[in-house]
């Protein structure tokens, strides 16, 4: 017989949290325009400070109009580097959640077929790479 | 004393080569518009089947034009995805054949530090959604 | 309360594929001996290059009697390098893969279990050489 | 319609084994002080040379008073780590596994998040490091 | 003939570096207690928005004094994660920069030996959790 | 200017080492019947308990000859294993390592490549399973 599976701490209620966690759990839905706060925010917040650097992080990386900064890599571009590492990592929560974040952006089966298989095409040619230990190509000097 | 590093197999020589490997070394050159085949090709050439196969994918993937396939990713992105998991594998020679080919796509290094920002945040956020084994948040369904 | 898992996209239904898909399902079933598609391929299916690439490749290297390739390595050892890549990489559904078609081959638990020991021996060596930075010994010149 | 998971092997039971794999069963509950075997360890009960090898080196290591062993990191340490390397790999079982030791070692879910915290940044400092291809700071002299 | 290896950036000189990354490379000194910028920050800096970023997480996260922070760690066990999950990942410049951490704060290298035992032991385990794809043990309910 | 590139523990001398760690010593050089210690052995030596345990491990999976163990794989599959493993880890160390003794029992670069060919196709699969979060075929129930 197999169990429920269940995050190894118990998520922070989302209404019932206050203080800092309860303004970042704000900021979240309002930054993601999300009516719930996601499960890994709910965990996170079992400690405070993490939840904090963690959110920092994420706002300014991945919603830098919330913050008024200036980008270089559009939205779709930033979730699709999330899928990449996520899929890479192999993290379940991960890959669900960037997928969901590119299918809301508006990127079609095919586009995610195409994403996923540059990403697999990678993981063979790093293990290539590594697997015959060769040295890097002289690269032209650094501008 | 440390030693001069070396690949495990003595790389095919660009000008040695002949019949398939040949082929493939004159076709790698002209798609990727180099002057020299990069030292990967030539360790994967010990097995002529495999260099057929890894060249066919990448070529197919990462170089769409030049089989008149339609893609729904920039190169930029393509290679961006190709940078991102090969720093999340930490593979060397990876990492600087897509430095290299991104930079020669115009990035600037800013550009490149917001990409690895990225990549370093998802790997973060990887191992805490797995270290608190998080499940997925409900999905909408598949469309 | 957790929900049902399933995969991010819709799996292509095996029955209503059509024109390239539902020739390279064909192939699949007829190469690999069984009655159904299995899910990975359903998957890449929609993305029909993505298949016909992966697919290719897999038939090339795992399958080459049915390409009227050579071979160095007998179908249990290729299972075997299978099992051990997607054991050290933790891949749910490859393990399950794997497992089954190295059963299916004839392999008893008891040297399942020998192939995982030493999969397991050496996921413990490699952390160790690189937590101590070790350099490779001198080795012999190349062939 | 997703299924049960399960193991890819029967797990062994309990109360049947015998000899070997019965006394090692034994020492485990002893040495851990809890009254079932952990279902790892009826897997690796499958292949009894590979049972004894792993436990010999969980039991040197993580129980050193039940061997007589002077050791240099407490018990909280130990586990620490392993919960940061179970994290970083991804592996449910063993994230599941070291965090109920933490917890009957008394830490609280403060102190867990500080430690996912930290190995969540060294996995992003980690990703950073390669993504540059930086070279180490030249280190003071061995000791 | 290999070349040298050099990160794919060129690192901001450390004297050079004016307003915001002169006051972080500033602050990396003083609350390390040391007389130059590892090379690490020195590639972060080429994004400066990276920088700070990163270096608020660590400052936080590893230093808790030099921001008025409480903490359930030692600085020990905080160095000793960093090394088991750069050992993991096999990092070289994090490995190097976290022993030379760890021997700083006087661990010798027996202990540093218990740690990359350990660290390595659970790399197996993992391996071998995710190759026999066990299900966690039922564990009690959360506190 | 890069530095000379050197473990970061002292390597234990072959020839000054006594007690068990020079019995251990002795026995990997008659063992694996070469006449140095690789540098591994002499970094894990620091820490004897865990020289013993590693060695006692390797020399009964790698080496059950000498153990008087029973086995169910042979030397070459054993070899491809590590290899496999250490590819997909990117283990510099243990790359080298495990090609050296794989062309010591005869393989030659063909073949290497075959093996190398295959670990990188899993992990292009595994990234693909775990990007499209594959749930496992329903597996025929455990014999």
């Amino acid at each position: 017989m197999t169990q429920q599976r269940q995050a190894t701490v118990r998520l922070v209620d989302e209404h019932g949290a206050g203080g800092k966690v309860r303004e970042i759990f704000d900021d979240i839905k309002r930054t993601k325009n999300i009516d719930f706060v996601p499960a890994l925010w709910r965990a996170l917040a079992t400690n405070p400070t993490q939840l904090e650097l963690v959110w920092t992080q994420l706002k300014t990386l991945m919603h830098p109009d919330s913050v008024g900064r200036q980008t270089k890599l559009d939205a779709k571009t930033r979730e699709t580097i999330a899928l990449a590492v996520s899929a890479t990592n192999g993290c379940s929560y991960c890959v669900n959640s960037h997928t969901a974040a590119l299918k809301k952006l508006g990127v079609d089966t095919e586009t995610l077929g195409e994403i996923l298989a540059i990403a697999g095409l990678f993981n063979q040619t790093n293990a290539l790479a590594d697997g015959y230990q060769v040295e890097p190509d002289v690269l032209p000097p650094l501008e």
